[in-house]
């Protein structure tokens, strides 16, 4: 039987276009006119060709931009692997919606407005003015005994991201970033990242929101169950997400999906949500082009991904607090990069002939 | 005979008062508090932690932000060491006051105003609306043939940076932005940096705004010849600034100590930049406190400096361009540290107990 879900999620992918290696040529040919030195300003100059590129407008705008904050609960947090327990979850989304957490704080500095999207929150916070209700399931499964979610629950997660991006395209929004919330999160990231990537766990597994010793081994005895035990659901991209995943990176791969079709740059932020990044560029590789990763982590393995993946990440500032806190900052830097790309005076327009 | 300039330098020399430890750990009980992980937004805690010390303020502001661009020329063109002639520095100029080149759109974007600062052009643009005029000399001397300055030439330069410092202070600037504009001046800054680290300018001799192979073997020969005809003249940190540097440079020198003097952050643009703050660090070690150190620039050399001082820069993003554009990116970062700091709520504002 094929769900609204499935449905929803193919028309998405079929309905991707892939930035073209010709539209970066022709955005390069502005940049290249302007009042610098050529190729001058590094690597803004490469994000803003491709921002350009994407976009396919002659002067696009970056300056509408808004977080989607996916919120989920992991029940692996019963083997240990994680400092807090997941009733935080929903403290922190009370915090997100009274607008005192680092990133309300960080998207009211980039004049980012937020979305948080229970996708799969274990606790029901009802009809809490500010959140939007997309509830899949109170919790992705614990994956050291079996998988996070079902496939068609994977499907409704992403589709909950799809939905997000073309709400915010319909509003106007510019570019896209991901955050998200989910105590014990870290772990079916570094899941992920180990069966795309084929990287041992050891390798990926970090100290999270701050485990000592104790939960470190923890950690790595989960992940090396979870592998085990879901060694059979791992055969396609969407199933390494259902199996070791969970609702809020379904969702963030979702986000990058419904972005990319709607030609909307998607901002990517930390360990988790690359993770949700990773699982759509498996499931549709023309989505790399629409994705900004934000930041270097301080999460112990995101570097393996950037160097698998030959990505480079736009700041390293040492961050591992999640919520979209890294995208928030790296938006407003590509933000600047368009002004450049808009903005700047070319030689012609301010007579000045530079050899002469 | 004692100058009127001398006189301002030793009073804003004497001005300084360090940025303590203890002010610093004060800055972290606060950071600590916030509903976060400990420590979990990394370098920016260390960013809002020095800040905080040396505004000594319960809650500093950094919204209120300047880039004060220094201006200067130097003969050392005669060389062959720049892809552009003198005449350019003057055209840019124009741009800067017509609000067209990339620090105009910069500084709009991170909401910073911008002084223009003619400290030692060649060409001289009168009443130019909008131009600070401080010319202490026409263009630096070639150093290749003997020194950039005399000790009374440095001591007016710098005494103009302070007095950009005080200036913006009396008018409630927050936060102050480094910026240069001068053609050949990466190679007074490479001299600068071999002189007061030790590093063989080999290392230091970089592409600047594009050299090729033949002005590249111009520049490294003429920074052998500038090491070597002022080698009498390098007794002290000043002398070096004077002997090797220009007048940007030393503008750049003064707004480092006259913004420590007033307490105001400095934030230090890219190659030619640094190695104005240099100076300032070899004048008086303990401007170092008020420094931060937007981005590693693509020139070649500029990473020996950041190791050498035990430093890290804010962003890396292959820039090169100058005139406060690294800056003004990271200006709006320190910012974002900032507003974490004063803006977020802690966990007993919350009312969170994360360890529930």
């Amino acid at each position: 039987m094929t769900t609204p879900a499935e449905i929803q999620v193919a028309k998405t992918l079929s309905g991707i276009q892939p930035v073209t290696e010709a539209a970066v040529l022709k955005a390069y040919e502005r940049l290249d006119a302007l009042t610098k030195p050529r190729r001058s300003l590094g690597y803004l100059e490469e994000i803003a060709a491709r921002y350009a590129a994407l976009r396919q407008e002659a002067r696009p705008s970056a300056a509408r931009k808004r977080v989607a904050v996916f919120v989920g609960d992991h029940r692996v947090v019963e083997e240990g692997v994680s400092a807090y327990p997941s009733s935080v979850t929903a403290l922190m989304v009370r915090n997100f919606i009274a607008g005192g957490a680092a990133i309300n704080v960080l998207a009211r500095q980039v004049e980012a407005d937020i979305e948080v999207l229970d996708v799969g929150m274990i606790e029901d916070l009802g009809d809490l003015p500010g959140l939007t209700r997309r509830n899949v399931k109170r919790g992705a499964g614990n994956i050291a005994r079996g998988p996070a979610m079902t496939r068609d629950e994977a499907l409704s997660a992403i589709a909950a991201g799809i939905e997000a991006a073309h709400r915010a395209a319909d509003q106007g929004v510019d570019m896209l970033a991901t955050g998200e919330m989910g105590i014990g999160n870290t772990t079916p990231a570094a899941a992920l990242f180990s069966a795309y990537l084929g990287i041992p766990v050891s390798r990926l597994c970090g100290t999270g929101t701050g485990l000592d010793s104790e939960g470190m081994r923890s950690k790595a005895r989960a992940l090396r169950r979870a592998l085990r035990v879901n060694r059979a659901r791992l055969a396609t991209p969407l199933e390494i997400l259902a199996a070791l995943g969970g609702l809020e990176i379904a969702g963030i791969c979702g986000l990058c999906l419904g972005g990319a079709e709607r030609r909307l740059a998607v901002v990517v932020d930390g360990f988790i949500s690359s993770a949700g990044a990773l699982a759509a560029m498996r499931i549709k590789p023309e989505v790399k082009g629409f994705l900004f990763f934000a930041h270097m982590s301080a999460e112990a393995g995101h570097r393996h991904f950037f160097k698998s993946e030959g990505l480079r990440p736009i700041v390293d500032l040492g961050m591992r607090l999640g919520e979209g806190t890294g995208a928030a900052i790296a938006m407003q830097i590509i933000e600047n990069a368009m002004a450049i790309y808009n903005e700047m005076a070319t030689w012609s327009e301010a007579g000045i002939t530079p050899g002469a």
